[in-house]
């Protein structure tokens, strides 16, 4: 129903992690990161599983060592979506995860010591065909650039340009870059700023967001701001909690601005004075209805009136109460009136009929 | 930590509603709406004290009938923040607010029938000093407006400036303007369309966002992006269920953007593979211990070692956590190292004595 044109994103150049296209006008990336003891390939692999059952098309593990490394290849092999290896400082571990068979490998060449280091990561990620994500992060940036400019935005982009030359010194662009603060005008100032030099591709996240309530709050913000501006091209939303919300989440974020849709929208009104029906309780149902639904189908629940057959009109399927009764509609027409007792139900039950008629299942 | 200016916010004209300022640079204004009954004074004004309490600065009460408008005195004379009725249809439930006492009243004029009754409540809205915010809703757009261009956000601006038209017409400009859809991209297209054209204080919200989880997610992506843009004078967050999760979330996007702040900013990881204590229930304890605290204090609450103690060096009150010890840090030193037993009391113990001694409570 919108006149906005479909949002125009800056041009980056594509990046490929296993079978994902990051960058170069492919769709934005959801990921994730498991939370697992990544010494345990039985959780982990059942957390990667779950992820990308909601969503996840790239999936990060930590391997804080060589026992966490070893039981990558297994990870790799039994994943149903690529795998993304997070280091810290040991570049033994990057040499690993390479040849162990991640599709990405997350860790600052700048950690890692010696030029001979870097230049003997890059040689196998380039062999393997596997791109390094730098990912600046505010919250420990080197010390000389953080006395020069303090924490902030600059800071964060030189910490990025310093970082993406060492790698160019042993000639290693096959990368992806990320520049996160826990707040959202640092992080937006840094990728607005950085996204104006380079045409890397940006993963985007506001890192240490908080917990569920909070941090989906402060993601939306952030990455909605910076996807409004066509910046970003593939996100990870951080919530201290269950990772598949961070999934959810960011399908969400993506649907928002029509970038991507995954499973239904459904938009209710927040009732007021004028609403005769539980509203709230209606909701709850037809959305636990719709959990496992990832088809993107509108479907609109209004309380009362005056805004309700408007809304209902241009769902898909929609659903208007009155006192006691309620009109389910379909692509606009009215085609039958429910008792409030029949109301979940019926609609549900229209929604399926819609989706078996008009998207039938792949 | 921030380098971003503070953002810069487009000019609107000021509007006073009640105690509140509206537009001209004031800070941008939280409300809501009670979905009591509003035949029940008691019932509504106990709702009216808990949004305020959540930091609501106005409340919306939906006038549907003769015996609502009588209420509203009453509810006016009790609550502690300014109300504002909401009519549509018929012009003497406008009048009988105006005479109860509301701050402001939310009409349509196009909806009231004729230009008698326009000037009716117009000259009632002036005498009282009550300005009158015309809500343009993507759901029902006048038929003829719709029709030729289609439900979209160039009609909700064609409705908004026949609106407008029609109280300046009788004379009337102390108006505050609101256009929304329940899709992001259409409301911010329309606001953005709308405030290139119009000095009017913008009321900011995505209609019938949904339930909690999701329409926090579009109200955040749809209002975050629009405040960055320096668009919006007062803002409603639509989301069924409770409306004090409508002033919480409404406050956490302004401090998302550090446009205002109420109550503590929690910062915490996602928690990886590298995490040995319960995260989860590590900030949930601290959010909890935390909720009906109103001063601005950013807390930390890190899982490792990687990150942990530069985002909690930046933090004012952060907590550090290792293997079943944690570093408690405040204004960036070190001031404790605890064991896990320990770790809520104490950040909770170092929170009330960073708050006594920096800023108490007026």
């Amino acid at each position: 129903m919108t006149d906005r044109p479909p949002l125009s994103r800056r041009n980056t150049r594509t990046v490929i992690a296993g079978s994902v296209s990051l960058g170069g006008g492919a769709p934005v990336a959801v990921q994730s990161m498991t939370n697992t003891d990544p010494h345990n390939p039985a959780a982990t692999l059942q957390q990667i599983s779950r992820l990308a059952a909601a969503g996840a098309e790239l999936v990060r593990v930590a391997v804080p060592d060589a026992a966490a490394a070893e039981v990558l290849e297994q990870l790799c092999l039994q994943s149903s979506v690529p795998l993304v290896a997070d280091i810290h400082f040991d570049h033994r571990l990057a040499l690993a995860a390479i040849a162990a068979g991640v599709a990405k490998v997350r860790i600052n060449p700048g950690n890692i010591g010696s030029r001979r280091r870097v230049r003997e990561v890059a040689s196998a990620a380039r062999d393997a065909g596997v791109p390094i994500r730098i990912g600046v992060n505010a919250g420990s940036l080197p010390r000389d650039i953080r006395e020069e400019y303090g924490v902030s935005a600059r800071a964060m982009v030189e910490t990025a340009l310093r970082e993406i030359g060492t790698l160019d010194d042993v000639g290693f662009s096959d990368v992806v870059l990320s520049l996160k603060a826990s707040d959202v005008s640092t992080t937006v100032e840094a990728n607005e700023q950085i996204s104006g030099r380079v045409d890397i591709p940006l993963h985007l996240g506001v890192t240490e967001a908080g917990a569920k309530w909070r941090g989906t709050i402060k993601s939306s913000v952030g990455l909605g701001y910076l996807l409004g501006r066509g910046i970003g091209d593939t996100i990870r939303i951080s919530l201290t909690g269950d990772p598949v919300d961070e999934v959810r989440t960011a399908w969400e974020i993506l649907a928002a601005w029509g970038l991507r849709r995954r499973g239904p929208d459904i938009v209710s009104c927040p009732t007021c004075g004028r609403c005769r029906v539980n509203m709230a309780e209606i909701v709850e149902q037809v959305e636990q209805g719709l959990v496992d639904c990832s088809e993107p189908i509108t479907v609109a629940v209004m309380g009362c009136e005056v805004n309700g057959p408007g809304e209902a009109r241009e769902a898909d399927v929609g659903l208007a109460c009155g006192e006691g009764v309620g009109l389910l509609m379909r692509d606009g027409e009215v085609v039958e009136k429910v008792t409030e007792d029949e109301m979940v139900d019926s609609l549900l039950q229209l929604v399926r009929s819609y989706l078996t008629r008009d998207c039938p299942s792949p």
